[in-house]
């Protein structure tokens, strides 16, 4: 049960094979995987109307490209995910965070796909993003970093796509933030992927989101430490900022039931309550955590620029307000998939995506995964989403004839 | 259409005609209505486990009460409300906020009800709590000031209605926290409630929304302003910190549903997103607007000690876990109220409440009104709610002989 993490070798071993030379990525040296680096003649068009040159996109890679590079899957991950996806997080020491999902035998087999996940754009595990230096004044972007979009995440994966020697993709999935990145894919590069898989996500932000994302920014903008942005410059961060957004944010990936189930009513270490503003219930002690530890491996900025990005995506606006519009014509299969408990990206906005893939007259299959898990569920164990992602991904590697 | 605003004259008209003297207070200096104030021989024995004397109740009242003195209605307020139900803010200069079921000819009506409502102990809107000064120190308790529960401030409302010389309730009735505090009346002075009215309440707050106020409450202890909640003495106050947990709590008094109609994506002033942290979204601008405002009127600390007893509020842990002893016994009738878009209190907490209600015999009847308009529909304009109290209210006062 090895994955293996070195694909670039294969990768060269393949070169000869196909017409465009694929680049054998360094590593980058802090742990964050392999790093492309795109210089000043290979700019990022950017939604905000400005180019980003040079620019890194750093990412992992598990399983062999195979010979006509056919069985190559896209993993786009979420808010504040990064691209160990099975490899253990350079940070916090945990195991890949798809692990369930991904790795030899599993739906996404290693032993059949050759997996990339990169750290988006305007993110902090590797790619450029605010708090990346800037060439031209030497110091971190901060707010001089331009808004990053869904679309421009995209365009930077497919650039990544490009230097690996990678025209189209088997499969594009992910949950969530990645999921409008899935979407998006379809949208804008249809005939790049075969097949699509957007768990637990919507095809536009609802006001509730963008309302409770506000909350959190504007937190971590009260933080005197935040200092406008420019907190990397003075050596400080504003953890307290960043902790409360976190805090907030991560009610919102869960289920009432599940935070019930968890937690209760139940006091820390006692009985009663101790009549003060001391972490009295579990519930309390474990947000204050899920703050802390969040702090200590993300960057402030990043969280504003990746919440406002997922704010402004709509991709039925960008096609005249009708969403079907963005999948005219596609040949892409779709398997959409929500979560029975995520109050977040409710599975109405799962089937206002399918409503408009019917439209479109694309190949489309819809699951409602039973889950009191919340949104965080496509994250976790969950054997039916396993299930249904398997059959899903075999019928389409069959039609693909892998 | 005017209200009855002093009814002092009339109380002093009746005492005569009864046996305790009900004391005439006089009015506060700073509009807040009229205020109680309890000696040191007349102390607020507190959960906490300490007595807090002295202490004030300010409060204010509309229309008359008859002869017999049955007919007495309390309002309870709710989290961040006041007494100044049917009553200008004297800060913000709006109206009294019930002022839709509550005046002549109103569901609770002046011309036939004298109606009293008191701002609970431990806020700040004239009545005893954490911004007021401790006399052994000169300066404000902060939080020297003991944790307040729910049962604190039934107690300091029975203290305030014995001062009026009122033995008993027609009715008692609240939404949200004054909710909680109808339950608590009921199960505390069951003798003193001929008719209850909780609506949009739990028997006992659940953990995504203790989650919800643990996330305010570090909001405004990040703040450096809060100064370890001295922030009174220093001549600060934690603005951001207090305008951030409203902001994040005013999205649970809201639906989806509402959000999306009143707000949808729409942008502010242009139909497109302006690249930047601006408030581009009507929904950003909202809820800061919403930050702003709450600071000018409210305590900080006090909003960490009343969303702390709402936490706390867990009647059936009271009796043994078993909330039908809560009200083992009572005669007092009662009707139960939710909203169908409120998940902050969803129907079920409030069928909790009328499955314990059954099992202890309790005369109860049950309105689930139909509203898109979540948590603060109590608040608001809902002919349905109107209608139902109307025909509890008037059903219990021909019962009454009122």
């Amino acid at each position: 049960m090895t994955l293996s993490l070195d694909p670039a070798a294969q990768i060269l071993a393949e070169a000869a094979q196909t017409d465009t030379p694929p680049v054998v990525e360094p590593e980058a040296p802090n742990g964050q995987g392999q790093v492309a680096q795109f210089g000043p003649d290979e700019p990022l068009t950017m939604d905000a109307g400005v180019v980003l040159a040079p620019f890194q996109i750093a990412y992992q890679t598990a399983g062999t490209l195979n010979a006509d590079r056919s069985n190559a899957v896209l993993i786009c991950h979420a808010l504040t995910g990064d691209q160990h996806f099975a490899h253990t997080h350079p940070v916090t020491g945990k195991r890949g965070w798809w692990e369930t999902l991904v790795g030899p035998g599993k739906p996404i087999d290693t032993d059949r796909y050759f997996v990339v996940c990169s750290n988006v754009v305007g993110s902090c595990m590797g790619s450029t993003g605010p708090a990346s230096v800037d060439p031209e004044t030497g110091r971190a972007y901060g707010l001089d970093f331009p808004l990053v979009t869904i679309r421009d995440m995209v365009r930077a994966q497919a650039m990544l796509l490009d230097r690996l020697g990678i025209r189209d993709l088997f499969l594009c999935i992910g949950g969530s933030m990645g999921g409008m990145q899935v979407l998006q894919w379809a949208a804008l590069y249809p005939e790049r992927v075969f097949a699509a898989m957007p768990i637990a996500t919507g095809a536009r932000h609802s006001a509730q989101n963008i309302a409770f994302h506000e909350v959190g920014r504007q937190a971590i903008m009260a933080d005197p430490a935040w200092a406008e942005g420019r907190y990397l410059d003075m050596g400080t961060r504003p953890a307290k900022g960043l902790g409360v957004a976190r805090m907030g944010a991560h009610i919102t990936y869960l289920s009432e039931p599940a935070l019930h189930r968890k937690f209760g009513r139940r006091f820390q270490g006692g009985s009663a309550p101790t009549f003060s503003f001391n972490a009295d219930f579990q519930i309390e002690s474990y947000l204050r955590h899920q703050g802390l530890s969040f702090v200590e491996r993300f960057d402030a900025n990043a969280y504003l620029y990746l919440t406002r990005a997922m704010d402004y995506f709509d991709l039925a606006a960008d096609h005249g307000g009708v969403l079907a519009k963005a999948f005219k014509g596609t040949k892409t299969r779709f398997c959409v998939m929500s979560f029975t408990s995520d109050w977040l990206f409710p599975t109405a906005d799962s089937r206002a995506i399918v409503h408009a893939l019917n439209a479109a007259s694309a190949a489309v299959a819809f699951v409602e995964v039973e889950s009191d898990k919340g949104h965080d569920a496509f994250l976790l164990d969950e054997p039916v989403m396993f299930a249904a992602a398997r059959g899903f991904i075999d019928a389409a590697a069959r039609a693909r004839g892998l």
